[in-house]
């Protein structure tokens, strides 16, 4: 018996390093790579307190706790108001970022130079010498978006005569705020300041902000999930694809427009603005996301990420459990498609409260929905399958209200736990635009990342700690 | 050996009748079935014809010349007409309607009901009954929609006065025509003919045929190939599914229309109207189909199909090669999902000039583009994946403008060919709406059909012959 096992052709399964893969190749055997890698990065303490935490029953009924709040919440856009009015606590020379904390002199090039956009725009400066004197000398308060219940995508700045997005939850009654996309390109949130920019963003303060309070009026809000779960079952995933979502909203807001007594070359001028950027809808998806997470957050024992941000340098996660700590790890490098001309030497970090829609199961979670984004992010329509089969492993459950066609219309996976990403060395899947590293230049691609382990071996540590405390 | 084999438990391929497995499983074979049957529906005399084709040189560079001639067409919307002054030949007197030729007594219900509501909406008689005796007095010309370069869906009526797209093949100059889209339910192409429904009528050609062709010159012109092809990479396959493509539409119209001196009360109405109606875009698809698929008619030699059409009791259809000839088979019935209330009992056999989107190789043979469209005509994701997958094997070509995101950006399979069809007994498959069978009532469900194979036997034949003649 041993005798013929011997003579057999040899047929290996390698599980883990892959190393030792090639000396049996080159040997004539054929060997099935299994992926494996030890849970916790290998670190044992890490390990232990996983264990501790994977059977603790008191975890997982916090989880269905936070994960019922998340699916039952129903995000309606209530209206459109000006960040200095409509944020909680918005200071008046305060300007919000994406991502976590971060002091002025460690931002990344695109944050700084969407900084000085917003000061130039709020006219607290004259000129970008100014701006930026202004910026660093410690006269302008900068905190993180999501400490004010808002998100922002990219450099996120919000600053306080900005209009935003109203999302009110109307399960919970929580709100979310989002800024307006302003488009492709050169834009303020991919760090481009120059007076195109800048006229824009006043336009649309003045003029596009107005019309779009008066359709929303109109309307009495607009519920977005339901247009989201249509969006998902017309190739968008909601966060780097949009063009359907955007396409049904303007379908929505337009014959509500037409009955406010917006003057009709104001009308046309905004349904223009709309109709040409298909991300448009990117915003109202983010403060809707962000929403439905907030309705999650604070349920103590439960292990459920509730947001992933980043600033460009650090990427940061806030866990339901722990309170509104930051778990932060340095920012990853994007892969990506980039526009003709640069390469990943030319790319800022990640950057950007949108992965927010990937913490809501929505973005790189919902890819299997959107074969076509591959055209843009990079990979191939089955990559976006296996994208969204993989996160299933890394989730609580399944939103139900985000079916996915390719998948026979089973739920988009949803709600990160902290203890799956730890245990399996699965990191969240993440969408993204890529900004140029330098100020002033804006996007110049997208691609995929994925959300850095060490968050969440951190996030798992400092559970474990207020679960012994709350003991 | 032999005896070998013997004592191995048995495993069976089976080709063609399923009856044989029986008796195998039964005994405790395992078989696996392959399906297959004779060419030619098993007819000698039309196997002989089609071995005959299938060898031919000529054929081949013929269809290459209507292939080509299909894919290099770009329709383009080029206004809105009257269709008395619009379509080439038109009586005064003549009402079109879908699918192949048919006499007034032998017309289906849903038919003969949108023939009274034209007449009504002409103004030629003033109620139901006189309606009625004046369709069947002789009066008033009957003739398909096709002979008229022309394309209608369901019952496909198109009366003088009725509003039409007009649709520019810009490559070779031809056109195409369709009527315009009035909404599911109760509406004239499925036979209803009540007041509101004429009401209706009356307005699409009083307030929405002004406003749109205002509209259009402001864009000068439309292409819609571009939108079809975008609108398959979001869920569409342009026949029973158009939500994405009418939105892309609204949203191209919308600021044009703004632009237009129509009174803003009748721009918020057209709005309204068409934004209410997600199968807005159809006939817009089958009119640019139509001027596709008209490109490449009339190709001697060719064995590509140019139009497949319903008139409710019969299906027919018309090849390159065999110029204006008709070659139909009774109207198979269609399986789907029927509204609460209705079953199979209630509905008419397969209706309409729709089928002129799978001869152009969207609608059903795009189904891979649209898995979302399983829950109108029924079905799994998988099962049309596989149905596009099935249709390569009956066709020319693939249309490379046409792109399908879950088959890696695979062409759609388009050009049906005669021969192909005949050699495989693969029926092209065909996404349709479901007509209640008597006049007045309207859609009753939606679903799946394939075109009878007796066309395409008649077809390979009468090809043969052409052939013959001209050699």
């Amino acid at each position: 018996m041993t005798q013929a096992l011997f003579q057999e052709k040899l047929q290996v399964l390698n599980i883990g390093l892959s190393s030792f893969v090639d000396s049996i190749t080159r040997t004539g055997g054929s060997v099935l790579q299994i992926e494996w890698a030890p849970p916790a990065e290998g670190q044992p303490e890490v390990g232990r307190t996983l264990a501790q935490l994977v059977n603790l029953l008191s975890v997982e009924t916090a989880n269905q706790t936070a994960f019922d709040a998340y699916q039952s919440a129903q995000p309606v856009l209530s209206g459109v108001g000006i960040a200095g009015k409509a944020l909680p606590n918005m200071g008046e020379r305060m300007i919000l970022h994406g991502g976590p904390p971060i002091h002025w002199k460690n931002m990344c090039g695109p944050m700084k130079g969407a900084i000085i956009g917003a000061i130039l725009y709020e006219g607290w400066a004259e000129n970008l010498a100014e701006a930026e004197a202004m910026a660093s000398s410690g006269d302008v308060a900068f905190e993180p978006c999501h400490h004010h219940n808002a998100v922002g995508p990219m450099a996120g700045i919000i600053s306080p005569s900005m209009p935003v997005w109203m999302v009110t939850n109307t399960t919970d009654g929580n709100q979310a705020f989002c800024n307006f996309n302003e488009g492709l390109g050169k834009a303020l949130r991919f760090g481009a300041n120059g007076p195109d920019v800048i006229t824009r963003l006043k336009w649309m303060g003045q003029i596009l902000a107005p019309a779009l309070q008066a359709g929303v009026e109109v309307l009495g809000g607009v519920d977005l999930k339901p247009m989201m779960a249509q969006a998902l079952h017309m190739g968008d995933e909601v966060h780097n694809r949009n063009a359907a979502a955007s396409a049904l909203f303007l379908k929505r807001l337009i014959s509500a427009l037409l009955k406010t007594r917006t003057p009709s070359a104001d009308v046309a001028a905004a349904v223009d603005f709309i109709a040409g950027n298909d991300h448009f809808f990117l915003n109202l998806s983010m403060a809707a996301c962000k929403a439905m997470l907030d309705a999650a957050h604070g349920v103590p024992g439960s292990s459920m990420v509730t947001a992933m941000a980043r600033n460009g340098v650090e990427f940061g996660i806030r866990v339901s459990g722990t309170g509104n700590t930051w778990f932060t790890a340095p920012a990853p490098i994007v892969h990506g498609l980039f526009f003709p001309g640069y390469t990943t030497a030319d790319a800022a970090p990640d950057l950007g409260d949108s992965a927010i829609t990937e913490t809501a199961g929505v973005g790189g979670f919902a890819m299997a929905a959107s074969p076509a984004i591959v055209k843009f992010v990079g990979g191939t329509p089955q990559d976006a399958i296996d994208n969204t089969n993989t996160m299933t492993h890394i989730t609580v459950g399944r939103n139900n209200a985000f079916t996915l066609p390719a998948l026979n219309f089973a739920g988009s996976p949803a709600g990160i736990d902290i203890r799956k990403v730890v245990d399996t060395g699965i990191q969240p899947i993440i969408n993204t635009g890529i900004a140029h590293r330098e100020a002033g230049i804006g996007q110049i691609g997208a691609g995929i990342t994925r959300a850095p382990l060490a968050c969440f071996t951190q996030a798992v540590s400092a559970l474990a700690h207020s679960i012994d405390d709350g003991q």
